[in-house]
């Protein structure tokens, strides 16, 4: 196989550098003569990887050390009920913010375990913005507020992230997280499916302040409740091993490579360049999304003759730029540009639309 | 590193060719120009990989139409939660057999949600037997029988499947599914984390018959229904892929290499040779648990002096045999030898075994 450069949402592409170090460790790991897979989780080689693996984390977000950092399991969607059965009672308000697809299933998970007040919707405008903070009809008592900072199928980002006062502040950081700086101080608690910016599926990190432990409510099950894995260092049980080995090195990969200021800087420049190549192409493509809040991350665009969209896709693959089908409710494509994706594969594809463009 | 060979009780060694394809196929799965790690779950090739992995297991445990084989997340801790909100009301009698240290965890959580009654339980003898089936004190109306088929900690198996009548039979499997044949027909459902017979932690497997699917209570969290996933054909969300790959390579190294009867053979060869050397020691090696239920897989001995362990576990070590160590709420050691094992590893340790008891 030639170069490919693979656009899928999630899972998604990984740093070449620790694909060749996962397989050149896969049949002994740092003369152990074992694979990570085959290691005791309570052997002192997991131990290494997993306490180098959180300490990286921490120092690529620079996370206080009142925040307990778990390696979970069950991806986003386990956090979607963690969330209410932890943070809120039966009758407490929880207000939701509602940017998209991922923004729904939060929310209607949330509705039955508590009062969800939704505060603000993009749906008026089908999904494209981020609904004005100064507008938001917040409850008087909220349990929490949760957002999801970058939504996957939609494409919307948030740029900023939302003053919660004193309520804590949750967040859905599953497709940006790592993608830029964040002031982990203004959460409550982040959480983030693994398969787009930090590593294999199968393995979700949450940051939690340790105030917001030990609340869950009476018939939480044991491993829905974040104090039990706080408690074990996210060893309660048997936890997906060698996800946490290639996150750690993802990790290592990021810090090697200037951490989370140069991986914006980076994002920038490719979603930049892929907008542009969008926004000047006389509307043979378009992308929905308004201009403030399109992702760095997750770039949908149609085709203004969707009848083109086949030999798009097949053009595309032809040229080595995979997995560019939008998703299966939306239509059209969807480039995700994870920070795991190189500037001259984003150059790639943009070449390739513009070529594609004028042989029409 | 020279030849070693892994003892862990999970995660476990896994075989040496499954390995060396992964390796192989890192950076390029079958001309994909991808790893298994960068794919789309939705798209055709992990689609492939997961319809795949599916049928061989499905063959190798000949399992009838009318059941359906789940790729889940969270371990056996995972099913122990699902399994009352899914097969049980709160006020529901479920009969659970108490054979160790799995089996009372499960009893544990399984008493937050139902009736639980212990049938009988092992620790009138520390746990070294399996009781008479004809002694259990079953409920008149249980909603299942659950029990543990091999307790990985006390090295206890059922050496048959017991007969739970038109009640549901639930097994946790978790460390010895594959390693011999079995009725699937005479089960309601059976659930086994992946870690120690199957493949990399993190992945979880169920086999449930349908009848019993679509009865989750109210409140069950989604991704705690059995229904939900059987009806997204386990991919409601992102499932661990890269290790339902790795799974799938164990599942058609093992159909290569005779399928579960050739390694039921070979179990029975490598477990005998362990417990002969043992039994053959004079009492310098002793195993706790009665012979009728010793385990084939998981083989708990303790030197008649404890002071001589360290020296022991020094020594196997330099030998290249690892992880020996005893589970730390029993002491003394413990030999795993699933299936991955070859029959060589279990000879080194015998014949490392016999020098050390010679040298003291």
């Amino acid at each position: 196989m030639t170069q490919v450069y693979n656009f899928s949402s999630g899972p998604a592409v990984l740093p070449r550098d620790v694909l060749l170090t996962v397989q050149a460790e896969m049949t002994d790991w740092h003369g152990s003569g074992m694979c990570v897979m085959e290691m005791s989780h309570r052997g002192k080689e997991f131990t290494q990887i997993i306490h180098e693996a959180e300490a990286d984390f921490r120092k690529l977000l620079n996370i206080p050390a009142n925040y307990k950092v778990l390696f979970l399991q069950g991806g986003a969607h386990f956090n979607f009920s963690m969330l209410p059965l932890n943070l809120a009672t039966e009758s407490s308000a929880v207000d939701y913010v509602d940017t998209g697809h991922w923004s729904r299933i939060a929310i209607k998970e949330a509705r039955r375990y508590a009062k969800v007040n939704v505060v603000a919707s993009n749906e008026d405008r089908n999904g494209t913005y981020v609904p004005d903070e100064a507008s938001w009809k917040r409850s008087d008592n909220a349990a929490y507020l949760h957002y999801c900072s970058n939504e996957t199928i939609g494409g919307v980002e948030f740029q900023h992230t939302p003053d919660s006062g004193d309520v804590p502040l949750v967040c859905d950081m599953s497709s940006n997280i790592l993608s830029r700086p964040l002031d982990i101080a203004r959460y409550g608690l982040i959480y983030a499916g693994a398969q787009k910016n930090i590593g294999p599926s199968g393995m979700t990190l949450a940051i939690i302040r340790e105030d917001l432990l030990g609340k869950a409510r009476a018939g939480t099950p044991t491993m829905m409740d974040y104090q039990v894995h706080a408690a074990a260092d996210s060893l309660y049980n048997t936890p997906p091993t060698f996800a946490i080995y290639v996150a750690g090195l993802v990790f290592k990969w990021l810090l090697n490579n200037g951490g989370v200021g140069a991986m914006e800087a980076r994002n920038i420049e490719k979603a930049s360049l892929l907008y542009e190549t969008i926004d000047n192409s006389n509307g043979f493509y378009n992308c929905p999304v308004e201009r403030p809040f399109r992702s760095r991350m997750n770039v949908p665009f149609r085709l203004a003759d969707e009848a083109l969209d086949d030999a798009f896709l097949e053009g595309a693959q032809a040229h080595g730029l995979l997995q560019l089908k939008g998703h299966r409710s939306v239509g059209g494509m969807r480039a995700s540009i994870y920070n795991a994706m190189p500037l001259e594969g984003v150059r790639a594809l943009t070449e390739f639309m513009r070529d594609f463009a004028r042989s029409k």
